[in-house]
C-alpha cells in the first residue's frame, strides 16, 4: 500500500508527444505491459542510464542509439528485463527497434528500446512486436494516464507529474512518469522516468540540465541500496511550443531548470510513497557538513539502515540505531560532541549524549507519523543535503520473497 | 530459530581462567545477564574494539584500562549497552569497574567493563553492584556454559568453542565464547568475543595474532550492515600452561595461529547460524579478483544486498539479482564476460549471461538447502577472499521491530 498523496497527474499534455499502452501478454495476461510514446521530428534527447557493470541489452542499446540518431520513439516493456541474456538479449532488443522502424519508415536507431522485470529470462519478442499495431493505433497526446499505468511493476499506482511555465512570455509544459518500487538507489538510474517538454533546448544543454536535476531527485532516494542493471531517465524537448530557453532558463536556480528540478523531486519522493512495503516516507536531513559527500555518507548510512528502518516500521523513537548509523558512516575525526539530532521538531540528541528536555513520549508523537524528518547536524561545516527513503516492514520481505524480479 | 549445527561446546578449562554468571535483573527479572571472568595473575591481554565514532562507554574504558594497567577481570552486562549516556555512562562504568576492584582489593584500571543491550538509557549501576558478590561466589573453572549464556541479547543459543594444541610438546588450550545475532558487520567489533588460552604469548605478538584473526573471521561475517556501538573482541593469555608461544607459532599458518583462527571462524559462522531470522546460512566466496578489496567489495554487495537476501529466504534460485550485485560493487573496469557464478556446485553465469546447461531445477536443488554456498569468479586475478552472511526474512523484521535494540 502506498501512503501519502498521490502524484497521479492528471498529466499536461506535450505539443508533440503521444502515447499509447497495450497488453501484450509479455509475462502476464490482460496487464498493461508495453507503451510506445511518439517524439515529434526535430525533438532533442539525452538520458541517463544505471551505473551497474550489468547493465541490460536495452541499457546498451538505447545508449548506442541515442548517440547516433535522433530518438523518435520510446518503446517501453514491463515484465522482462531482457537482463543478463548476453548477445541474444542484445539481439533480442534489435529487432523490436527493427519493428517499429519498420512501421513508420525510420532508421531502427531512432527507436530507444526500455524494459523492466525479470532478470535471466528471453525477451518474448514475438508477442512484443504483436503488440505494437495496437499501441500504433491509441497513440494520442492524452494518454499520459495509460502509459505512466504501463510501465508499472510493483508499484501500486502511476507517477505523474506536470508542470506549467513561461518562457520569453510563452507557456510551455513539462510532463513526466516514473516507475519503481525496489532496487532504487543513488548512482543512477534505478528505475524507469520519462521526461518530455515543449520547449526548445539545444541539444548540447539537455544533458546537463537533466544530470543536475536527477542528482537532487532520484539519485536522492533510496528503498533498499540496490541498483538495478536496467533502468534510465530521459528527457526529450520537442520544441513545439515554438519558444527556446535561454542559458539562464537552464543554468542552476533558472526557470526552466528549477522547473524540472521540481517536478522529479516530485516523482521522486512519489516512488518512495510506494515503495516496496512501505508505511513510513522518511525524510533524512544531514546539516553543517563538510562536503557533499559527507553529508551524503551518513544520509545514506542512516536511510539504508536495516535496524533503522525496521524502528521506523515499528513507529520506535529508537534513536540509539540513527546515532550508531551516524557513527558508522566512516567520517574522519568526527567531533560526536558536536553532533545534534532531531526528530521532527523534537531535539534528540546534543553533545553524542541524550537531550535533557527529550521524553519518549514527544519522540513517539513524531514516530507515530506516516511522514517523517530525521535531522542530524554534524557541526563541522556549512553543507546540507537531503534524502529520501522508506521504511523496512514484513511486507517488503514477503513481496522481495514472493516476486521474481 | 538457529540453523545447522550448534557450538555450544563443552569448552575445555583454561588454566588460570574462572568465570560465573548470575541475573542481576538488568533489564528483564530471571534472565542470566551479568557475567564475571577472572584472569590469573601475568595473564597478558590485548583487544579490538568497534570503530563506531559513538562507542559506548565501556568500550572507551576498556581501552584506557587495557592501554594502562594489567587486566585481572572481565565484567560484562547484557540488557543495557550504556551507550549514547555521555559523561555519566562513563561513570557509571567506572563505578562498576571500581565496585569489583574493591572486592579484590586492585586497581580499578585492572577490570575491564563490556555492556551490550539497548542504547540510550542510564546503566543500573545499583542492581549490576548488587549482582557482583553471586558472580564471585560462583567463579569456578568449569562455568564456560552458564558465562557464554550470560552474554547473550536476542541470540538463541550460546557459542562457545575450544581447541587443544601441542606447543613444545605440551599441551595448551584455547576456549572462546560470542554474542551476537544483528548489527553484525566488519570493521570490528560487532560483537562480543572473549577468548582465553593457557598458552604464554609475548605481550607484543598478542594483539597481532588477534587481529589477524579477527581479520579472518568476525570481520568476514555480516547480517545486517550495521556496526554496534559497543562489543569487542579480546583475547587473553593466561600463561599457565607453563609454555611459551613462539614466534613460528604465532605467525601466519603457525600452530597457535592458525588454531585460534579456525576456533574463530566457528564462532563467527555460528553467529551467522543464530542470526535474528535466520533461515538460511550462507557462504559468499569470491575468486579470482585483483586483490583483497575488490573481493570484499562484491562479496559484501552481495551479502548485504536485500534483495540478494530476501531471494535466499524464498529459496528462489533468483541469480539476476546476485548478479546485479556483482555489478554494483563498484568494480573499475569490470570485464563481465570474464564473469562467472556458481550456486553450490551448479554453474550459473558464464560471459555474462546465463550458462546454457544451467536449469531452474538444478538451481533450485541448491536453493532447497540450509547452507548454501555462492561463487564468483570475477577472470581478473588469483586473490579469493569469503563472507559468510544470513537471509533476510520476515523474522528479522519482526524481532528488530519487536526488540528495542
Amino acid at each position: 500500500m502506498a501512503i501519502g498523496q498521490a502524484s497521479e497527474g492528471p498529466a499536461l499534455a506535450v505539443r508533440g508527444v503521444r502515447l499509447a499502452a497495450t497488453r501484450a501478454g509479455i509475462r502476464y495476461p490482460n496487464r498493461l505491459d508495453l507503451v510506445l510514446i511518439e517524439l515529434g521530428e526535430g525533438t532533442q534527447s539525452a538520458a541517463v542510464f544505471t551505473q551497474n557493470a550489468f547493465c541490460a541489452a536495452p541499457v546498451t542499446l538505447a545508449r548506442q542509439h541515442l548517440r547516433e540518431a535522433q530518438a523518435r520513439y520510446l518503446l517501453i516493456n514491463t515484465g522482462n528485463a531482457n537482463a543478463g541474456t548476453g548477445a541474444a538479449g542484445l539481439q533480442a532488443a534489435s529487432r523490436c527497434c527493427e519493428a517499429v522502424a519498420a512501421a513508420v519508415a525510420l532508421d531502427k536507431r531512432q527507436v530507444l528500446p526500455f524494459s523492466t522485470g525479470v532478470i535471466g529470462e528471453a525477451l518474448p519478442v514475438d508477442r512484443l512486436i504483436a503488440g505494437l499495431p495496437a499501441c500504433r493505433e491509441n497513440l494520442a497526446a492524452d494518454n499520459w494516464e495509460q502509459a505512466a499505468r504501463g510501465i508499472l511493476t510493483t508499484d501500486t499506482r502511476p507517477k505523474l507529474a506536470s508542470r506549467r511555465l513561461q518562457l520569453a512570455g510563452q507557456e510551455v509544459v513539462i510532463s513526466g512518469m516514473a516507475k519503481g518500487a525496489g532496487m532504487l538507489r543513488p548512482n543512477m538510474a534505478t528505475m524507469l522516468a520519462f521526461l518530455f517538454t515543449d520547449a526548445e533546448i539545444p541539444a548540447a544543454s539537455l544533458e546537463t540540465v537533466l544530470r543536475r536535476a536527477v542528482e537532487r531527485s532520484f539519485n536522492r532516494i533510496t528503498v533498499d541500496g540496490d541498483t538495478s542493471t536496467n533502468d534510465a531517465c530521459l528527457l526529450a524537448a520537442t520544441g513545439e511550443a515554438g519558444v527556446a530557453a535561454t542559458e539562464a532558463d537552464l543554468a542552476e536556480g533558472g526557470a526552466f531548470s528549477t522547473a524540472l528540478q521540481d517536478l522529479m523531486q516530485e516523482l521522486a519522493t512519489g516512488l518512495i510513497r510506494d515503495a516496496e512495503g512501505v508505511s513510513k516516507f522518511i525524510t533524512v536531513r544531514v546539516e553543517e557538513g563538510g562536503s557533499v559527500a559527507e553529508c551524503l555518507k551518513v544520509a545514506y548510512c542512516i536511510a539504508e539502515s536495516p535496524l533503522v528502518k525496521t524502528a521506523f516500521f515499528a513507529s520506535d523513537p529508537n534513536w540509539g540505531r540513527i546515532l550508531a548509523a551516524v557513527g558508522r558512516a566512516g567520517l574522519t575525526d568526527l567531533d560526536i560532541d558536536a553532533v545534534s539530532m532531531r526528530l521532527g521538531d523534537v531535539r534528540l540528541v546534543a553533545g553524542g549524549a541524550i537531550d535533557p528536555d527529550y521524553s519518549e513520549a514527544r519522540g513517539q508523537a513524531v514516530m507515530d507519523q506516516e511522514e517523517i524528518e530525521v535531522t542530524i547536524s554534524l557541526g563541522r561545516g556549512q553543507v546540507s543535503e537531503t534524502v529520501w527513503t522508506s521504511d523496512l516492514s514484513q511486507d517488503y520481505v514477503r513481496i522481495n520473497a514472493d516476486y521474481r524480479s
